[in-house]
């Protein structure tokens, strides 16, 4: 904590405060149209600091009034779009283009970035649009809205603005308490549990975290540094693990990648975690020479189910084969793969190299994967290439025994259905 | 320099570079296209790498060619946002919405922000826009750009993401230099002077700086501690001045306000730097208890002569008249101050306090306000209030001393006038 | 963690080790002769790191053996003594006072010191000094070689060298966790406990840190900002409480002080936290007018038993009184307070201020002081004043309350003692 | 700087002042004593600053009566040391060992470490030093007294206590002055020249630092990345040289090593920072695989001249093999090379590789080595083992191509004799 913030935050508390927090008792409305017509930025900052405030003690039904207000009174004007794109069309000027701009850019766009004007806004404004993406279900009206937020968000949570960060058990609690209630994949029960994936030396954690919010990664991974990849997360997060020294592995396992802050759905910023992880521990250790993930494979037993394959009685050199034949070649739609996990990985460069059952025998494990896990290997020759491959064309790669695999898929998939029949 | 970055780039210049140092030779213009369409992050980044550092190697003309193909060639195309708005006229959906939105924004707004993926590209691209402003005089298309520049700059240096940092002797050299760099008040010449500024327990200086790029002050401000309010900047400077204890000084002077980065022209975020260094302060040294500036008055000479009058000859006590008849009724047409120092410290509340002749005796001083120097005093108490007159009724708060001086200069006035008839 | 300390260590690693860890079969004391007699840094830091490794495997028999080769084998050589005394006594040259000094320091002083020149050392050694607190009881030739620990440890920990820091929500997981483990008043029962202490804004620690060792707390102390003179721990302490914010509070109450590091046992550096740590706080929060500590009584009960007194059918009154009387009037034999925690606030110039009757219910406050609990108040005016008294008279400065409580304890232990007979 | 470290510094002033500061006009001896016998670290501290205040005011007069009061009046009592050697001699008890450590020890050391308990005071101790030693010059008093500060710093500046931190255009201008001024060897002569050694990717510095002292370098050492080694001090920092890209560069250049602190003149802590300045460079720039030093010969020419050799016309071949020759054959009484630097890096297990004739072309350079230098090798497989040869049998390591040299310089020297004849 550097002393001009601890100063700020208490200068504001003595002094802003006085206009500030005095109670003013107008509808929010009002004052979110003062604050879009404020013209200095000390009583702008003034009403931010009350918009916020008064959002935050808001109920959902009270929210829902809110953003419905955003929606609706402060959008584009189609009639002032109509006529500035007249004059553009007539005469392409820095002032048609400037009435253009001013036209076709909704009101609420200026108020959310003069919202964010004070300190922890940017925390709060995210926390805002969370509770838009809850309420806006099935309201197409709020969902138009966050279209707005998720414009200014992409620009503000650009990946150029983005900062790396290892996390480890030098790290504050208070971030710390975070990394424990956001991971998503392998709960973390204690902190306990969390020191075992932060302190050893073979284990390591990265995040992504945001200058402006700096309390709240935005996503991170945890990482296991082995000899050899792994075979199931059992064994990888075992208690009675032995140790290794980390500059002996030559394998890093990115076995657990969690998005922390639902506020920021739909904003791209993971795709370069991983490569950048895996740049930066080839250069601290450079005996690593395999980058793999130990990954779960949540739409298997749900495809499975879908094409009428009991799994319940498959041995486990079939469910590696059945497995093999989803994630090669199960698709959406647009012709990318079902599995959410698989598209991630596979959109970022990586091949499927391997898979293993009875990786995964926790309840969560079973139900939706049978126990089998994935991993995705990074080559990071060839992760451009495998992108760009699999952007275009849509091309999965693979390793050679993924696909022999997913050939014998083929049958074992055949024999499971003609059993079935 | 953390160890993450410094691996980071590192890692950059070993792998990274294979793809991206690769001579690409294809038209800049076919690089561009294939950023605004790139799919992946990996190649996104590759390309921009390579667009910024290709554009660091033009020249004008060649920057010039660049700025009118985004021009031209990745403008808003008016039918599309003709058929978008006749779609969202219709109705009011998220599908509309995204189509109108989509269709208003220019693509050389999505190529600015991905270009923005890369490290220190945000440093680069408000380099690109200070070539712009330089080569966009009389070119309306040019100048219709950079209002795209303008408006993601408006979003990323968002006072929200700014971080106000005292700047000392303790401060990194090559911060320091930037310092000596951009003052544009009074010159520091060496580092020596630099020193006088920084060291001594009775000056400060303080800076906005954004995350992504912490070596390049934003806009900072020169503060001395002293006992009462000074009248002179050379008595102010003088090498040989008394220092004094901080806590022993009962007045704040800001001497000097400078913008840094030209690219970041119309961006405004100097509104609050004084205030909030008013408050820092005031909690540090509790004895502070006004606040004022020593600024100069760029304006008056150039009125003085526009009115016709010859200051050569006028007395300091003429001077001083003259000085408050001009800050207190010359007006632009907008019913603004004509003087700009003015306008800005007004608009951010302060009010004209008292004016100094013989308070700026170096060339500059002479020339453009024949040595005369206002104080324009911040009352924190008082500055809301003073903003909200002056930015709804353009009134200009001031001391009842500079109000008669002001009056006694339309007298002032009316004798040079007529002792010039 | 700094790149510089990071590559270091990896380059220790890699390049010492390889002479390092060469297994030196030989017995620890060559080890030990060859590092005092050691020529250069390199291969002293070899044998340094050697030993300390060496060390950190004996059993405590081993141990043992090894502080007694240091005792017997590594003390002052009588004779050499009796001869440089001599030499220096003829004459007081440079060249005898040299030959002087190297005589009277045993050569088990060089190599502590010798021993303290690699990474880690220092927590090493004050492990190491632990290890022989706890082996030399009832042997006084190793209770001699603590002498020469304690004198140089005393050399090391001066105040000087220390580092005063907030502990907070903020501060690394490693560091909070040895505040879990070393509070010794008031037990810390899991890391929820332990954020209810730091996390609220009314709520403050402060510990003394090391820079040779910065992941270990020296000694710290637990504040609470109150309104008022607390009566009781469990009040303070309660999870229901109200929070207040923190500058409305006019006391800060040190709770809890403890001492983390067994092996600097009988360094002094504990006087100044309290002092320093009220100064800053006041500095922040400058309504703060009352510094006060609420306290337990070790020793109360105990000396009521010695003196024959039936505590337990006491009414809080009389157990207040009886503890004034305790406080006032039950001395060692050196005329100091037979109480621990008197003896070191009043050392540091604080006052008896006021004793609470039901104030600490756990079973240690049951046990140790019947549950009660004594404020001692640092007046930072007088804390110099007091201090001298108490060390030059043996003066007990107390509130005009507690000298009348006293003076009634004089009675209620009479009328006690009487009731006994 | 840290909030509480300026709390404190503010704090002192207000509070503490009051006692400190009230004009204490007793004899400085007075104050002395008063120390050496304070009971507590409030009055203690507030005597230390008195004290040091004082000394700092005083004129080389007083100083040497200070020193000299320390000097004989706060000696050893040889009575007192006789009387307790021989109560230790008759039983060695806890007891009699603490006596005759207390009887050993001058009251001055005492002294001195009370005197390091406020802030700041280890540097002016260290000042205090630097004085002593400029005024003890032929007193052997104030030498002895010497032995007490230059023991006590030993402890205080110990290896282990010692951080290594990069010195680069990023470090606060406050130690980079220090750097410009501290410069021994090749001096820097703006901050323009300080540039040019800090900021190309081609060049490094690194310091050691006291954390009790934090903008004061010990010593410090300037690096080249270079292709090849280089053979000339004027190439090597020439304004228009090429720069090269770090990770390029084979061979690592010390061409500069400057101890800062003449107040710790003899208080070893150099003899790593070259290796471990290697090691970090090597982990960070695999590629590099030379470290080498380009070092001045300081006292070659005086050696010649002491020789009756007229170097004036040799050749630079000649100049090659008489250089060889006196680094190989030059030595002290002790046996220890001549050569100040050459003890130093021979002392640390380096190994003379190469001479170069007209390699300093300076006035100094010229004057000392009639423009010789050499490079010392670090083979960091090697330097132990070279260090304890060098250690045990003065055993100087040189390359082939050295040796060779040096017996043609046989030659050499003898032709040059004869010639003279």
């Amino acid at each position: 904590m550097f002393l001009a913030d601890l100063l700020t935050t208490v200068f504001e508390r003595r002094y802003l405060s006085k206009g500030a927090d005095k109670a003013d008792d107008r509808p929010l409305e009002a004052l979110v149209a003062d604050l879009i017509g404020a013209t200095g930025e000390v009583s702008g900052q003034n009403l931010a600091r009350q918009i916020l405030s008064r959002y935050g003690a808001l109920n959902d039904e009270e929210k829902r009034a809110f953003f419905r207000h955003l929606a609706d009174g402060l959008a584009v004007s189609a009639p002032a779009v109509r006529s500035a794109l007249e004059h553009y069309e007539k005469g392409q000027s820095k002032a048609s283009y400037r009435e253009f701009m001013e036209a076709v850019e909704p009101p609420r766009q200026e108020l959310i970035r003069r919202l964010n004007q004070v300190p922890d806004a940017t925390r709060l404004l995210v926390g805002m649009r969370e509770d838009l993406l809850r309420l806006s279900k099935g309201d197409d009206a709020l969902q138009a809205l966050d279209l707005d937020f998720r414009h200014l968000f992409a620009s503000w949570f650009n990946r150029g603005f983005l900062v790396l960060r290892p996390i480890n058990w030098e790290s504050p609690a208070q971030l710390l308490e975070k990394i424990i209630a956001y991971e998503a994949v392998h709960a973390i029960d204690s902190w306990s549990d969390l020191r075992r994936r932060l302190e050893p030396v073979d284990r390591r954690c990265f995040a992504f975290l945001h200058p402006a919010m700096p309390d709240e990664p935005l996503i991170f991974v945890e990482v296991a540094l082995t000899k050899g990849i792994p075979g199931s997360i059992q064994g990888l997060l075992a208690e009675n693990r032995t140790q290794i020294e980390a500059d002996t592995a030559d394998t890093a396992v990115f076995y657990s990648i969690s998005n922390c802050q639902a506020g920021l759905a739909g904003i791209s910023f993971g795709n370069s975690l991983i490569k950048q992880v895996a740049a930066d521990l080839s250069l601290e250790l450079p005996k690593l020479k395999t980058f793999v993930t130990l990954s779960p494979i949540p739409g298997l037993v749900r495809w499975l189910e879908g094409e009428g394959i009991d799994h319940g009685s498959a041995d486990e050199d079939t469910l590696r084969k059945l497995a093999a034949r989803y994630l090669m070649t199960a698709k959406r739609k647009d012709g990318l793969p079902l599995d959410p996990v698989a598209r991630f990985h596979l959109g970022n460069g990586a091949l499927v190299h391997q898979v293993h059952a009875g990786a995964d025998l926790s309840d969560k494990g079973m139900k939706q994967s049978a126990g089998v896990m994935v991993n995705y290997l990074y080559d990071l020759e060839k992760v451009t290439q495998n992108h760009e491959r699999f952007a275009s064309t849509r091309t999965i790669a693979a390793s050679p025994e993924i696909k022999s695999l997913s050939t014998a898929g083929e049958n074992a998939f055949t024999l499971e259905l003609s059993a079935l029949n």
